[in-house]
């Protein structure tokens, strides 16, 4: 990649360690906060060197050639007005955000969009069975004995009733897949059902089928 | 897994999969479908052998200790209304449906819920800006030089500007990152939020925070 100017928008965790990622690769970086004093922003550009420097979010937002958007999300948009979307048209603006809603406690909802999926409407339908999603993130080639370079693939499940999801553990073991992972109640359903779309926009772009997601563990 | 009886709801190929599947496990496994005679579920169940039997969707309601829900989402209601909410009462109904809408041509759209996202509100903030989502699936540890066991991690992007998408291809290539996968415009962004979510949740589940998404390819 062409050395250019960098943009970073946050000076949490996520904008830092991209701030530092660019300026390692031999890009000038300039990491923009609410205040031109902002401790964070000022220490990082110290640590990071040379290349990095510190400003407002206007001023990073008229720097960068290519902006990296690295904001809590109940702070994005009070962000951007201050970074200025003029300062921002045309660029390339990498957004790194996720619209978490804290409010109900942990695990974060998104707060936007996804109010329902079919999971939640099987159930409702269903009141009194014992409704768990599976298989529905990979194509039906997949789903006996999975077998694919750096296997085995994982399988998401979700679903209210634990011992339904212990049943269905035992299902996916006797399929040839490891322990599922848990994406909790029936409501994980809103996480698991996109990813069916990606599955299919990955196939239809590239005109293959013979893929499935696994979540790779240190 | 205990052999038990599977009732399968569907006649397509993902009902005939995982039927199949659960037979050759030692499991009987009735095919239910609209009409006891449907051809499919009865070439299915001849085929599939001894274990295999076919007949309404009632009928493997009934026969079934664990239920798969396998149908066309267009359908789903009404097989269901017809297998009987009551006959599957307290037992565990494998959900593999998607509730896809096809009305809109290819890709499939979700049915349900997923009306909107991050990544596009921040395109509407940003009318004149090229916004392409981005580092929003993985913690910041991994964000630069991602090293794992089975790796490298696969990155998703969405944007509605081929050209922003390739600066970012590059921007990832330069980061130690694959080729990203491609989710479409900045709608897809609605697909990807979610799976920040399901990062988080295994997170929190495990207490672990050193994993990542790869999609396996044959």
């Amino acid at each position: 990649m062409t050395p250019t100017k960098i943009g970073i928008l946050g000076t949490g965790d996520v904008g830092r360690t991209l701030g530092s990622g660019f300026a390692s690769r031999g890009h000038d970086v300039k990491m923009g906060a609410r205040d031109a004093r902002n401790e964070k922003a000022q220490k990082w550009a110290k640590d990071t060197g040379a290349r990095a420097s510190a400003g407002t979010f206007a001023d990073a937002a008229k720097f960068g050639e290519v902006i990296v958007l690295a904001t809590l999300w109940t702070g994005t948009k009070s962000a951007l007005d201050m970074a200025g979307p003029d300062n921002l048209a045309g660029k390339v603006v990498i957004d790194a955000t996720n619209p978490l809603d804290f409010s109900q406690g942990m695990p974060p909802r998104l707060a936007l969009g996804h109010t329902d999926s079919g999971g939640e409407q099987v159930q409702r339908w269903l009141p009194k069975a014992r409704v768990v999603k599976c298989f529905n993130i990979v194509g039906n080639a997949h789903m006996i004995d999975p077998k694919f370079p750096g296997g085995p693939p994982d399988m998401w499940i979700a679903g209210n009733d634990e011992a339904a999801k212990k049943t269905v553990g035992e299902v996916l073991r006797s399929f040839g897949w490891p322990d599922p992972l848990d994406a909790g109640g029936i409501e994980g359903a809103r996480l698991l059902e996109p990813m069916c779309i990606l599955w299919v926009l990955h196939g239809a772009r590239t005109g293959t089928w013979g893929h499935a997601f696994k979540l790779l563990r240190k």
